[in-house]
């Protein structure tokens, strides 16, 4: 097979993508407004449609043999069931379409695969809408959040691995003419040297970040030889559904086998999760979840050899300082916060405030100011109808509203009670404000847990100090995937920098505007650093795709 | 500090070493010869001093604080005991002493480290005839083998493993402006990113290549900003003692900690391996030594979570179908073999060949006389007194010839018994020249177990498809450090090509005349796939340096 016209046309793309990723600069190839002027004026009613077309009906357009049997049970956090079935698939019949598929996949160049790679995601990316309103409806998210995470910034993060893969499978040239000089002779011989993928790579995402999260370890994986199974959490399967859909028919347009890219589907009573990624034919693992299920797939991991790359969950903190301008930090907080309902593995718990205040320029501001202007902002951003609604979202998970009944029974004083939130047009919407309460530095029983959700704590220190070794202990114990610190101090921003880089936590500081620490961006932001117990894995380091193949040579002699 | 000179210094061995590296062209820093052209006209004699000198007495030169007692039970196997005595440290210390300079050596840029690895390189390369003697008395190697493989051999491997660090750690940029266009609004963020080391390393040592198969590892760990704690085995203790003396006494000069490169020692009643390996200061591991222990330091890594590369064993294996002259090929075989009496991961062990016969161009050679013929090269080179002694060397393990009589008590017929060897001025030298044997296909259960040492099968076998698929076989099984295989046939070298590198191995074809499948050449050639179960590290692959870190950024808001 010859996709010479595949690398040509997306050359620009790759190039463009590494330079990126190398510089770390700004770039983005897929837009993120979901705007008519970029994607077409029709396409956000189109989306619409299609999304509502796909209700009550069996999921049509994969082309993965062997299904036995079909299940389906999402319902919207907005309120009603979707009512779409999707075929089943046995752990023995993925794994076997993953091993046939694997010698096609094996024996095409990292080039050709990177070419097939953005072209399985340009195709995709002409669902964006639907996808939006497939993540929107499963995960909860507000509409301009879930076409953005699982649209454009999902496929940048795709992009990114692919680049990021393809680097690193070329970094060595693959052949080479050795001489030895030795004295009056020499010795000759040809090398050549392959890029051997470990096999049949399985990423098991998560309920939230269905695409987001997924995307990188499948592509990773592609991108350097390996066959992927994406097994999606049973409550969120139509995003990746229609991404693999879309995929597959790529695939067989280029002649390709579909099972290159499989979906795999379970229900929430019957996991197949274990059974997968102990199959002896899956060889790498991705995953994205939370730290219990995590620690068994690390477990597993271990035991088999198999290399894993994990996102769990962390405990993120943020320390307040001094600031510039206060209302712009409480405002900039306030949303973090609130984005999503804290469903983001990325968005801040704990907030960590000197009782003595907080430096405003030569003004000292008291802590009970500064704590009552926060309630303020999230009060504003509650009662604002056209703000409030599309940032918080919908609870994925009715477990997280009983977590908001669970953390008003602890020790701490509450600030703020989480309410209801009506979401226009969808009346049973499981949709409310942040719960926001103070704990004593005393009590780490309480903060220092993960309270997945809209659950926010402030906890009052001594000093920057006091609160710069806490956070740096709850990183190393507990784990983070962002840190904030607000400080107008270059030598507490250079001591912060310092530890909290070494406890292994990326580190924001004195953002306010329009960018958020809950953000990561593709191309220049690591996501998840791959080095505290929030997970092992980064997007994208080199780790993220070195540990998916192996280097191999053969040495011929020349006779001379 | 700064270290600008040495970088400057350096900077051409760096460009030089990274253009090989990258293209896998023959490259050495350091001259294979022990010619006294090259190194000084008296270097031979006076590393000869040096060696008798250190005889019988305590070890003097290390720099590293807290000895705890004195041990020392070197023997040469050429026959007489060292006398050395060294001093021991506690594990808590040698941790305790790792974690002080870890915290200086994590602040130097990747830059600097390497221009300091490479600096130490060159300073200890001026002990390489010492260190040739130190090798050839404590693991049995002949002297020119001793220096090449711990001298220019070793120290090449170690600049290979500094320049693909250093690559590793330089992939990225470390700082950029980040500008998001946002409509008619801009955000932007100053960014910056660290590598971040994961820790102290432990390099455990092996008693055949005490510098060859540890500097990789621990040069690996250093670039990447982790300070390294060499273990060596109790009996091979001088060699490694010797280079770190010069380690420490450079990082001293430079004004570094000298901790930062530390010896550990035991004995082999009272090892602190695992001790070692389990404390929680030790965050990367690297192995070379059997499978046995090397599966347990695996089974440590996995539950510490701490990354680790290993070399342990496998059973290598040779395909005779076809030659172009089988006088070459058997006389290059016959060296293969009998090169340190096959106490070489890479050495051959089982050989085979079809029952009709082998082709040479138009004449088939029966299966008898290629065996016969092979036992005569070897008898030739066993009663060659300037050629066999040096060869064989001498055996490190008294195990290793009670291996060889084990090994006479199996259901084989033996074609060559070992026989005692003469090393000349050693009277009581443990030498021996090869055993050979012929065992029946379908006897697994006797050659696929490694046999270390000088013990070579001869499998006769249907055909070479035959062959092949038993090979592909035994790699998966037993896994492998290198292949050969012996063809003229373009289409059998395609498929054992595309056979043998999925199933993990290294190959070598049609090696004849000063080219040996046992050589493993640095910047050119991957040495232990890290894809089959003789281990699961490659020296130097990427992955064998981006485990070894982090990369975690910082994000600052400009205010614009």
């Amino acid at each position: 097979m010859n996709f010479q016209d595949l690398v040509e046309k997306h050359s620009e793309t790759i190039r463009e993508a590494m330079e990126a990723n190398v510089a770390r600069t700004f770039y983005a190839h897929w837009p993120e407004p979901p705007s008519g002027k970029i994607y077409g004026e029709t396409a956000n009613d189109d989306g619409l449609a299609s999304f509502k077309n796909r209700l009550h009906k069996p999921f049509a357009g994969l082309l993965q043999e062997g299904a036995e049997g079909s299940i389906g049970e999402e319902e919207s956090p907005y309120g009603f069931p979707l009512g779409i079935t999707y075929p089943q698939w046995s752990v023995n019949t993925l794994a076997s379409n993953a091993v046939n598929a694997q010698k096609q996949w094996s024996r095409l160049s990292p080039a050709d695969r990177a070419a097939i790679c953005i072209e399985l995601l340009e195709q995709a990316a002409s669902y964006f809408f639907e996808i939006g309103y497939a993540t929107m409806h499963t995960t909860g998210q507000g509409f301009v959040m879930a076409f953005q995470a699982s649209g454009p910034h999902a496929f940048d993060r795709a992009l990114e691995a692919v680049v990021t893969g393809l680097a690193a499978t070329t970094y060595f040239d693959y052949s080479t003419t050795w001489t030895k000089p030795m004295g009056k002779i020499s010795v000759t011989l040809e090398k050549r040297f392959h890029a051997v993928p470990k096999g049949p790579n399985c990423t098991i995402g998560c309920s939230t970040f269905p695409i987001w999260n997924s995307f990188p370890g499948m592509f990773a994986s592609l991108v350097t030889g390996n066959v992927t199974i994406t097994k999606v959490h049973p409550k969120v399967i139509y995003p990746m559904a229609l991404c693999v859909a879309s995929f597959q028919n790529t695939l067989q347009q280029l002649g390709l086998d579909p099972h290159i890219i499989q979906l795999a589907t379970d229900t929430v009573t019957e996991p197949i999760t274990f059974e997968l990624a102990q199959h002896p034919a899956v060889k790498i693992l991705d995953f994205t979840g939370s730290p219990s299920v995590g620690s068994e797939i690390e477990a597993i991991a271990r035991m088999d050899g198999k290399p894993v790359f994990t996102e769990k969950a962390g405990v993120n903190c943020v320390i307040l300082d001094s600031v510039e301008n206060l209302d712009a930090v409480l405002d900039n907080l306030a949303f973090s916060i609130s984005l999503y309902s804290g469903q983001m593995c990325t968005a801040p718990q704990n907030i960590f405030i000197p009782k003595s205040g907080i430096h405003q320029g030569d003004e000292l501001i008291a802590y009970e100011t500064v704590i009552a202007k926060f309630v303020e902002k999230i009060d504003a951003m509650a009662n604002n109808e056209k703000m409030g609604p599309g940032t918080f979202g919908a609870i994925q998970n009715e477990a997280t509203v009983r977590r908001l009944e669970d953390v008003s029974k602890t020790d701490c004083k509450v600030l703020r009670n989480a309410q209801p939130c009506t979401q226009q047009g969808f009346e049973n919407a499981r949709s409310f404000s942040p719960f926001v309460a103070e704990v004593s530095v005393t009590r780490p029983d309480i903060y220092e847990n993960e309270w997945f959700g809209p659950i926010t704590f402030i906890i009052p220190v001594q000093s920057f100090e006091q609160a710069l070794e806490q956070v740096y202990k709850s990183v190393k114990i507990n784990g983070a995937l962002t840190t904030a610190v607000y400080s107008t101090d270059d030598g507490r921003i250079a001591a912060a920098e310092e530890s909290l880089i070494m406890a292994g936590t990326p580190v924001a500081f004195n953002f306010t505007g329009p960018i958020w620490v809950n953000q990561s961006a593709a191309f220049s932001d690591f996501h998840g650093a791959g080095a505290n117990p929030s997970g092992n894995a980064s997007f994208a380091d080199l780790s993220f795709v070195t540990n998916r193949f192996n280097m191999i040579g053969t040495r011929i002699k020349i006779n001379s």
